[in-house]
């Protein structure tokens, strides 16, 4: 790490896959804490599919990055110097840090982890960071998910959806993931516990739902739009529930999006589709913190990550990786020393 | 009308739009009433966009009509012979009587029309039957639509949309309906009260939805899927509620529905889109019915109906009105003497 603060700076907007040269890489000195400020040494940086959205400029759940701006990222980190009367140097936190090296903070948006609580500093970027979060409340509220009932969850090997379905099996309901690759649907069966995989790259998506769910999706959760969605929208049970979560195979598409077009079976079999953003549950975040804790103690969640190990200039080579669904659990970039 | 009983059967599946050909004009005998059984005078046909859907083999929210069985379809009528200890001769009923000029019934699914309420006959058909049923929960229960709100309603000069936007307006909010044709655009604002109308054949959907709802549409009760889907869903204000009732512009279609492609939007707006079938509220039809009661008889809703007269033979052609965008209001066929 050198002596200044290395960021990385939104250079411009683009037109489908990001690539190296969307960022600038700008040193910077490393800030100093003002009156009721503190300094944050980023430790582990979260990367997440909704980045790619967060560099457009289209309106969206939240503002775009601006041009010139510092990339927004999710990170754990270390208080190193602090004018704030609620954190102390050397305070573990995590926060909307960005892609830089130091992050200067008022404590907005802040969680101060718990050096009590026995528990991997990646959690608090995964199952009990906005990647839990996602998961629990989607599965649960916007989902209504019960016991018994049968959830499909697409994505499953990444971080989301991989916390879905192990919260399904908590909850005492089946859990049916799709994800790419044969080495993937293992992890999910023998490692997460989900009943079924199916592995959309060499099998009939729709004729394996209809196998493994003969009655029919209860909860589909979606991470990635396209074929995927209209494929699993056929297989509904009567008043499901499509919990929209994102479109990973959309998001850097040029032509524009594709839009299901099985999404009359909504009226068939009297279902709806649903989006949420999980920020509109910040003030239930705790509730979810007990359940995942107790469920992650249990050894009933895994803290399913897939950490890198590199600089900030890693940054949009990890971020690949997700587009390449290349990641097994919730993708982090570990800044090393 | 003949002696016999005429009645138009399925004779094939159409591909794209139904011709006359898809039907076969057999004649048999009038039917009469066995024990608990009576006979049913056909006196008006509703004439339904969902007939379509019922004339293909795919699975849907009831079953296909059987080729070689008599075309399914609601009416009212005036029984004949009674053997059945609730029906006389002389009473006017509403049931799925079918495109047959007499029909046999144990009183399943039947509707006895109350003399003493001073409703048009064909209000049965309209306001206070499928079409009203469907516009009532619809809106107000799948919709969540609530006083102050703004509905923005395809197809708004049909049957189920003109009702829509009365109910909304009965209950205080703001309707803005969008129609074919200048014609049935100043129909709908002077006669029928909405708010504003919108020409999709000489507007722009997108523009005109923003600058009549600029803070977001509340509920989207949709008819016609295609573009207008689209145009509307990136007008949603947030938590909004897309209610799916039909597809016109998809039930045609020889290449396969098109999917919305901007159904991202639910994501943005943390909205819904859901479907639903109007049968699965019969235990609930009496509330309706009450309320439209009292909004019909204070000039509240009107009965718009479209009234073609002819013969059973005149099926066909009056089905191809709806696909056509003839009609303006409910359509029916009334069966002259």
């Amino acid at each position: 790490m050198s002596a200044n603060n290395r960021q990385l700076r939104l250079a411009r907007r683009p037109v489908g896959a990001a690539t190296e040269s969307d960022w600038d890489l700008v040193e910077e000195p490393v800030p100093h804490a003002g009156d009721g400020e503190f300094v944050v040494k980023v430790l582990q940086l979260s990367i997440d599919p909704a980045m790619r959205g967060w560099m457009d400029a289209a309106k969206s759940y939240i503002p775009p990055v601006e041009i010139g701006a510092v990339m927004r990222a999710f990170a754990t980190g270390r208080v190193i110097e602090s004018n704030h009367p609620q954190y102390a140097a050397g305070d573990l936190v995590t926060g909307e840090f960005g892609v830089q090296e130091y992050a200067l903070s008022t404590g907005a948006g802040v969680y101060r982890i718990d050096p009590k609580v026995d528990v991997p500093l990646s959690a608090y970027l995964g199952v009990l960071g906005m990647t839990g979060m996602t998961a629990y409340f989607g599965l649960l509220d916007v989902g209504g998910f019960r016991p018994g009932q049968t959830v499909v969850v697409s994505r499953a090997a990444g971080a989301v959806g991989s916390a879905v379905g192990q919260i399904a099996k908590a909850k005492g309901g089946r859990a049916i993931g799709i994800a790419g690759g044969e080495q993937k649907c293992r992890y999910l069966v023998e490692q997460l516990g989900f009943d079924h995989a199916i592995d959309y790259k060499s099998e009939s998506v729709r004729k394996s739902v209809r196998q493994y769910a003969p009655d029919g999706v209860d909860v589909f959760f979606d991470n990635v739009g396209g074929p995927i969605l209209d494929d699993v929208l056929i297989r509904l049970a009567r008043h499901a529930r499509v919990v929209l979560c994102g479109a990973v195979s959309q998001y850097n598409s040029e032509s524009g999006p594709q839009g299901p077009k099985n999404y009359l079976s909504l009226l068939v079999t009297r279902s709806r589709m649903e989006g949420f953003v999980v920020f509109d549950y910040a003030s239930r975040y705790s509730e979810a913190i007990e359940d995942m804790s107790i469920w992650l103690a249990d050894g009933k969640i895994a803290n399913a990550v897939d950490i890198e190990r590199g600089s900030i200039l890693d940054f949009p080579k990890t971020l690949a990786r997700l587009f390449a669904g290349a990641n097994t659990g919730k993708q982090i970039l570990e800044i090393s020393g």
